[in-house]
């Protein structure tokens, strides 16, 4: 299944105007791009071009209303990526979908659906939805706390897993003639947990990934213990070698803990390439695309937004770590404010230095074609990470570049596909095929095979 | 919007091997089509080819597994739909889904997600799930009794239709040159009733049909009541002219009841065509389709069904309509038991009579294809219906039949279009272009307009 020379994989971010929030002032395209199927369908085609492994939907069920952003989030990701797998061949889909707004027989049926129709084109990035105006969409409830919103998480992927697994047709016996098929091939699960009771069997069939590749997101503890037991594929945010390598041993020791073998797991982070014809004119970019317009305009939003005080803030004084470790109940991604908080805790820096290493919290890697490609290539090729989730500040401009520009560089240097090979992403991604999940809860009514 | 002379609508289901549980032993193709991408590309193209209005898949989230059968239901409609609208033009989507299992926000943002990137070609068939093995795919709660799985369904409705309206982009006022978009085009639903607590707005705009086209196929007292409400296109069983214009009239009055004009209602009952070379043999046909091989097994099964004695059961003798009226407080489906409670309330039937006017519940129409394009055309051409939800027993079989034979004679009549026009299904059907729906909560919160 794994190629025999080690491979970069590459997603790439195509929500709408692109990662960067105020961006889209520099962006060729109109706002009616956000939900226009021919600029969704001009991404894949540039994506395929480029011979990303796989499209990355990010997702929010609300709609961000700062009128001085795009919206980030419209298009439903399971819907989107669909209606472009129908339409463009061999690329990946990663579909971002919340465990606590839908139920697991609907989601693993919808998943599974996908997968049994592109032929194993399917990344799962299952969230546990942290966001009040989430929540105000579902009902009001009081958001549950990080514990039990992973506790479900974690029980809802056991369920999908169990139902994924509970119609296998390679397991059906000759089928008499007057039977259409061996309906003993499925098993109801019978699955009475803490959250979920659900009996199954799932009417969609066990396919041609097994069950699509899932990847997780969260970073908190609980998010790790999730990513270990579940995760296959794993979005994180990693600023530096050092900081990506204590996650990635960290997380491949709780995946050891709790008895899972770390082979099945891949660290693909985030990373927003800025890519011009000299590192200067790079600089000048980043300055434009984060929207802060210089780099005053970096520093100032760090200040604010690192609750530094303006007045007394001195940009070249190093930054004391200690200021930056997230609160582990706070509500909101503590994914998110970690990758800054481990960066400190290797390196010491300046802000001056500090707001030139991240854009929108993921690593920026910023420069020529050439100087990109390195960039990538050096946390690659020691295994801290094994690819990258690109997230370009505008689309389509930035995908553009990237594939013409920076996907040639790291082919001729041999790390990157020329043409697709296999047929799935999880092949693509060296990925082992998965078990089937037994059921966790004993059958009385069903007999013994 | 309206075609000048008014034209039969047609859908097609494409479930799987078609319509006929058992009628799967006499149709081309293997047993995996019911999962193959290929398999309903071709059901599609066929549909395109023969000018059908849309492709209609009914929906139970959970596997029927009696083996003697083929799975009706398998993958998930809005998925497939959405797959095959990214490779055939034109061909609209009739989705059945659940408003039980799903929640408001989820459902409105899916299909319009849908409707938005196929220039409004979907259909949302609401159903209100009455199967207990559906409710043990989700959660296990014991099913509440018809009236609150309706009084929950017209609220979720209501719901979905405040959501869809409630951002419409031709409201922006001028965008500032550093705003994206005018976010006061963007609205709250702030909608708090018995069963939905939901704040909006959507993160998908107002689309080109407005919302998708609602269908509904209840016909319970308290379906009817949804659909005189909500419902545009009715799935019904209309057995014969009498029992239709009876069902028309009730629904057309309670809709005006309700406020509700109803011009805005299209009646396309269910139709199961038998095609042959002769009307004889369409006789034969139709009893190996049905799985029953001859009149008498036609006879048999329908003594069972109905509860009558095989031992003193005779086939010539006239049917007493008192013993088909169905209990309206049963859980499962009323609709499909009325249709002949109808029929024999307006037309005195004997079993040998009866067994050839319905196949699945739905109107049996058989014969040679100018017989079936008469039938067809006789309920439609005064109003008694709109058109057709054609039903075919084995597929693809029975849908390159009606293509090839039965839709050119409709064509020849002057009833049936030739070539697509309209862009989409909603003018194809003539329905009014739906007014954004009013959130119902005053919302203090948000400045007045």
């Amino acid at each position: 299944m794994t190629t025999p020379q080690r491979q970069l994989n590459l997603n790439i971010g195509i929500n709408t105007t692109g990662y960067g929030g105020r961006a889209w002032k520099v962006r060729s395209g109109s706002a009616a791009d956000i939900t226009d199927p021919a600029y969704y369908l001009r991404l894949a085609q540039l994506a395929h071009r480029g011979r990303f492994d796989a499209l990355f939907l990010s997702d929010h069920p609300a709609l961000m209303r700062d009128s001085g952003q795009r919206p980030l989030h419209t298009l439903d990701p399971l819907i989107l990526l669909t209606f472009l797998a129908g339409q463009v061949p061999d690329i990946g889909l990663v579909a971002t979908i919340s465990t606590t707004y839908n139920s697991p027989y609907n989601l693993a049926r919808r998943a599974q659906s996908i997968d049994v129709l592109t032929g194993g084109r399917l990344v799962v990035n299952l969230v546990s939805s942290f966001n009040p105006a989430v929540a105000a969409n579902f009902g009001n409830e009081p958001l549950p706390p990080r514990e039990v919103r992973y506790a479900r998480a974690i029980e809802f992927v056991d369920v999908a897993k169990q139902l994924w697994s509970s119609w296998d047709p390679a397991e059906s016996g000759e089928v008499p003639p007057d039977h259409f098929w061996d309906a003993s091939a499925a098993h109801e699960i019978a699955h009475e947990g803490r959250f979920f009771s659900v009996r199954g069997p799932l009417n969609v069939p066990w396919g041609p990934q097994g069950h699509p590749v899932l990847a997780q997101a969260g970073a908190s503890d609980r998010g790790i213990d999730f990513a270990a037991l579940h995760g296959e594929i794993i979005y994180a945010n990693v600023l530096s070698r050092p900081a990506g390598r204590a996650f990635g041993e960290r997380l491949r020791n709780r995946a050891r803990a709790l008895g899972r073998d770390p082979a099945g797991i891949r660290i693909v982070p985030g990373v927003v390439p800025v890519v011009a014809e000299s590192r200067e004119a790079a600089l000048r970019k980043h300055e434009i695309l984060s929207g802060t317009g210089s780099e005053d305009g970096l520093l100032r939003r760090f200040a604010i937004e690192s609750g530094l005080d303006l007045a007394t803030f001195d940009p070249d004084a190093p930054l004391d770590p200690a200021r930056f470790v997230p609160d582990q109940n706070r509500q909101w991604a503590v994914g998110m404010a970690l990758g800054l908080s481990e960066l400190l805790t290797h390196e010491t820096l300046t802000p001056r230095q500090a707001v030139r290493r991240s854009e929108g919290h993921h690593r920026l890697v910023l420069g020529t074609p050439e100087d990109v490609a390195d960039q990538l290539i050096d946390l690659w090729q020691d295994g801290t990470v094994d690819g990258y989730t690109v997230q370009p500040l505008v689309a389509p401009d930035d995908i553009s570049l990237f594939v013409d520009k920076v996907i040639p560089v790291l082919q001729d240097r041999g790390v990157f596909r020329r043409e697709y090979a296999g047929d799935t992403v999880r092949e693509r991604y060296g990925l082992p095929f998965p078990a089937r999940s037994p059921a966790r809860v004993a059958q009385p009514h069903e007999k013994a095979s």
